[in-house]
């Protein structure tokens, strides 16, 4: 059954975890370029990644395509060899994802992401061309479905969407946008509206922001679509860290980003609360993005047990609420095997010196960090934002 | 070379990480029996853990043998099926490690760790007994070396080491201890003393307390062997968690544990510090334990680069001190690619209404939890204690 | 020269600090009933405290007649005594008022707060009757000019203002509202646009919030007055507690008010951050309210030095920036002697087991709370927000 | 009764809370010199405070002396006036206290401090010499018993208690050490012993530490004097400032001393702990040292009204545990009306930017600090050793 059908029908959906971040951590995806071509490189580890989360419970696979355009690897042409194109990473993760998503009932979605040459200010039709190459590679290799996601501009997003309707298969699309809009000021509702108008049959949101804040957007959308007599699913895929305290532009800019967000990490049971407000607010769709491991997408499973009738896979290595903490050989672990425990817990961070809130660079960039920017690429705040226009996307 | 030669001859070795835990978050390991039945029941799972081990610059690949001593896979029956006995277990964990290890320049080193035999009190020759079924499995398999870890009580690890020689292969010992010694009360010099008078070459600590403490720890272990004009090897395999706050039994009584341990997760840069204080102590088989990931453990070997005159393979997907972030997008994000930003960044946990630092349970259990345990259980902290010293090991 | 001759030449009005929590603390006030008996109990107590703020640089001495109206200390009726008229409480904190200020260069302010009048639905006759009795003593007393403050609902202010205006002074009027605006939901801008109409020739907001949010608020109300075309002097007078957790309601609904709000007091240099933002942003009349110590108004005196050309009596015991430090026995205390150092610190709570925010209270009450006052008080919060309105005030 | 009388009977003797950080706060007391001369300068408000302190339950109220030795004023000479003589300045500071313990039951106590002489080397006659300079007036102005307090060195503090035991008069002494002892490395147990030896009837700790800390150190005491078969009362009075993160040298290393310290000042709450405690050890004085106020000191006769039969004058503003707030407007405020909701909050500290540890300075000074003392005063540590020892006590 398609991804529709299951939606129609009021099937909950469980999307999969954050491969770029998961696979960091592993060894295998660098953080700066973020490109995915470890599909070609090294396949088991990905192939292993799929598994994990197939196993946690997850009912869609996506394609490890993030950030898989031509305009993008060409960009990172120092760094991704040669013989990486465009089409070879995109069908390397096309065939991954299918050989692990036949281990199980899980539906293959083919991914694009935002590209270079929209912040570059190309026109629609080269933006377009670039979405088209790779769903090129999509129709050839039969994925399920398709999503368009990390979208800080709707109107790049709604080229995607358009570009993948050409396809006819079923198109989701998620914006990486709080509840603030997008980066032009546009409203998540207005966000929703457009993506449906375009022909997308799910929408939602993904990455940038912890749940909290990501179920706030969603919920914009929502009333947005309500507002305009549009239907559509809503989609959820939020971070697995803790971002109270971001800006517009999210985690990117917590001081913290992308290599000290640990004390930010979710426990299992910070999402299964997520889980459960999703769910209440009507998302049937509900999956995760950066910092989602598979113990993370397993929790999603596990709350949603009751509603499903059942648990994935992996739950055999679990157990609700720590109940397979009663074979723990310390009695007062043992008495922490039960929901109330873990469910009214304040962890505690072990780093007495740090704070539990950072302030954001972004524009309003550490003087420091301004100082060294300016020395190397610009000498004025403006400087600074064209360069953000012309360069390194 | 063995790891003698090479420790004899002043390199640097590089351990692994933390298999229960990575696997616990990749959903093939149960926490509470915390047995290692993957090894049989999803090879591919565990060749993929060592093989990112042995990718981040490991040069050592322990066997995934943790807490599989027959008596606790029996102890487990109702849990573990029974066609995984412990010589198959044993078995299987040995080949795929010695797999992997193939791949590239590590040595294998079978693990034998504490038993649910000894902390029912039973007899020196039984508590052997099960070592030495172990020990069969490895010599058979031909590890490189053997290691004696996770103990708690000096008196077991000397048998357990007494039991190793046997086969006449190097002997490595490390207690789960702090600086109060062992659970006996027997301090951290003298346990070194005696592991070392047992046959074991290389000692140390692993688990139970974050590096600060298990360096605090290791400095009186080198201070027992120097005052009783011994000379061993030291080791340190810390948990990649903060625990400032924890008693003498380690993170195992934080609140925390298991499943609320993620705001005092280490980040790579907290681990660079580790090894620096870990180097300049003397410690020269450096590596990890819970909590420690594929990327902890390169940042070993990345602190280390400079010594040891080169990189992990697992190093082109990253650069020193963040330096992969010169291509990110964002140019102040790309501003953080340097040593001094993240040196010195104090991470927020994202967790305003949580604090830093928690009481410890253990025997001062919280009351809800003892009343839980009394009303199951016992009816006194005595009976509790005699649980303990009859139950679920 | 009046307040006015003095705002209109663009001099800077320091007021004074907060008597209630101040007295709260020496023990002459009873946190609650927060009454002002103390002026007639206990004079050389109010006298000393009045001495301190003048002293500390306040212009501007108000009488303690916080909670002073017939009807409030009648319902404390079988706290407050007998003897303890309203009229005898409010003549006898003029006469301290002015004793004090005639020591120095300040001005005597009568000031009325909210009602339970008001809060009992009571008609605008009755309400303006009790604020009426205060005026009379305000006039035989001559004070310099009065003050409304302290007012939740708009309605109210109003009526105080017009009553106020009866006696041909000077009138300014403060409400404790936050950005939200008041209980009933007038936003600030509005409420200053309908104070200044009835009469008011200051406006602005005490209490309730930290400066921040304060300031935030009169920024709201100098916006709203200019859209209205209306001149007026703007006022703030915060607390003296860091309240970035807090709702609508203000500190009240804080788990921490009113005896645990210890680790929110601001720091000096917290209040020189506060009165620079405040003057940058046009207000003239900078004060404070709830947890304002003498050395809180000494440090509005001190950053404001510059622009004023004079510090405060209280200053030959301070210096600069913590100047006076040049004289500490330990040279690296001395070496805190300087701005740098004390702006930029980022103070230690100490309290390692304490979080960082709190969820506010209010009708959001917890559950605990709630059940509590169900038992005693109501069976349904209904019932609750009736005795709210019937009751205690 | 005098002070002997009353703690030989089982009495229990309600201390004093601290002069100078609460006379800073009003502006008479300068940091840094922190000298008494407000004694002479401003008696009205000593006289306040002393009053507040009474009414909250003191038995004791001790001669604002602090720092009043002739060496100190003549050191502090460019900033104390000439005319403020060390005789002026005692004998103001003893008529202020005896004028405010006659309108209640309590005794004077003449207090005597750490010199400069004995920092800067000076031999044992010319340090007992300025004692005595002291003395001379205690014993003119017949204060009920002595108190030699503040004492870094046991050495200094025996030839105090050897001076004011020339009067005949009872001999109190505390130190201002932690568990590690003494600035010479004597522990607490011995310090005790030889002050008791040396005259003193009454020995604990003042100061520089919080009542966990000082409760600890008394501890040793006790255990000290028990050991050499000696007798006498004990005594603390500890800060009222949280300092778990603070170093041999106490408060003044923490780099929030002393003008960032307000996040770390203990509630009421606090303080009942601290008593109850206090009691249990079996400490019979018990009062405070900087940071506690009035409301600090009623807070422990509070705590032991129980045991004392009777509450001080101030609790007719209070009431047990909060019980006034039953007055309250808001019911969500009067539900705090009791024990169990003081007792298990933790009080969050609004400033989710800040840690909740310091790291602390003395020798271990910041770099910053060092570089910023090495310009001006020193080049090398050893030289601002010698700076130490030779410059500005």
């Amino acid at each position: 059954q398609g991804i529709l059908e299951r939606l129609d029908a009021g099937e909950i959906v469980i999307g999969d975890g954050g491969f770029v971040f998961a696979l960091e951590k592993r060894g295998y995806v660098k953080a700066g370029p973020w490109t995915p071509e470890a599909a070609v490189e090294h396949p088991e580890a990905v192939r292993q990644l799929h598994r994990e989360f197939l196993r946690a419970g997850s009912n869609v696979l996506q394609t490890f395509t993030f950030y898989a355009s031509e305009d993008k690897l060409e960009n990172r042409g120092n760094y991704v060899a040669e013989k990486l194109t465009c089409q070879k990473v995109n069908e390397a993760a096309c065939d991954i994802a299918r050989e692990v998503a036949n281990e199980g009932d899980a539906l293959v979605a083919g991914g694009v992401s935002q590209t270079p040459s929209y912040l570059s200010c190309k026109d629609k039709a080269e933006v377009k061309a670039a979405f088209r190459k790779q769903l090129d590679v999509f129709v050839k290799k039969n994925v399920d479905f398709l999503i368009a996601e990390y979208f800080e501009h709707v109107e790049e997003a709604v080229w995607a969407v358009e570009v993948l309707k050409e396809s006819g298969k079923p198109v989701a699309a998620t914006m990486c946008i709080g509840p603030e809009g997008d980066m032009h000021g546009v409203p998540p509702g207005q966000c929703a509206v457009q993506l449906v108008k375009a022909g997308a049959s799910v929408v939602g949101v993904n990455c940038h922001f912890d749940p909290d804040t990501c179920l706030e957007t969603v919920k914009l959308m929502k009333e947005g679509l309500q507002a305009a007599k549009l239907k559509a699913h809503l989609m959820s895929q939020p971070l697995a860290f803790h971002t109270p305290d971001c800006g517009k532009q999210g985690f990117i800019d917590l001081p913290e980003f992308p290599f000290g967000l640990e004390p930010r990490i979710l426990t299992r049971w910070d999402i299964q609360k997520y889980v459960r407000k999703a769910y209440d607010l009507g998302i049937r769709y509900i999956g995760g993005c950066c910092g989602f491991e598979p113990y993370h997408i397993r929790a999603i499973a596990e709350e949603l047990g009751p509603e499903r009738g059942f648990l994935p896979e992996g739950s055999e290595k679990h157990g609700n609420w720590g109940s397979g903490l009663s074979m723990h050989t310390k009695p007062w672990v043992r008495a922490r095997a039960r929901k109330e425990y873990w469910e009214n817990l304040k962890p505690a961070s072990g780093r007495p010196y740090c704070p539990s809130m950072s302030k954001p660079d972004g524009w309003g960039v550490t003087k420091g960090a301004r100082e060294l920017m300016q020395q190397k690429e610009a000498t004025s705040e403006q400087q600074l934002k064209e360069l953000f226009q012309k360069q390194k996307f």
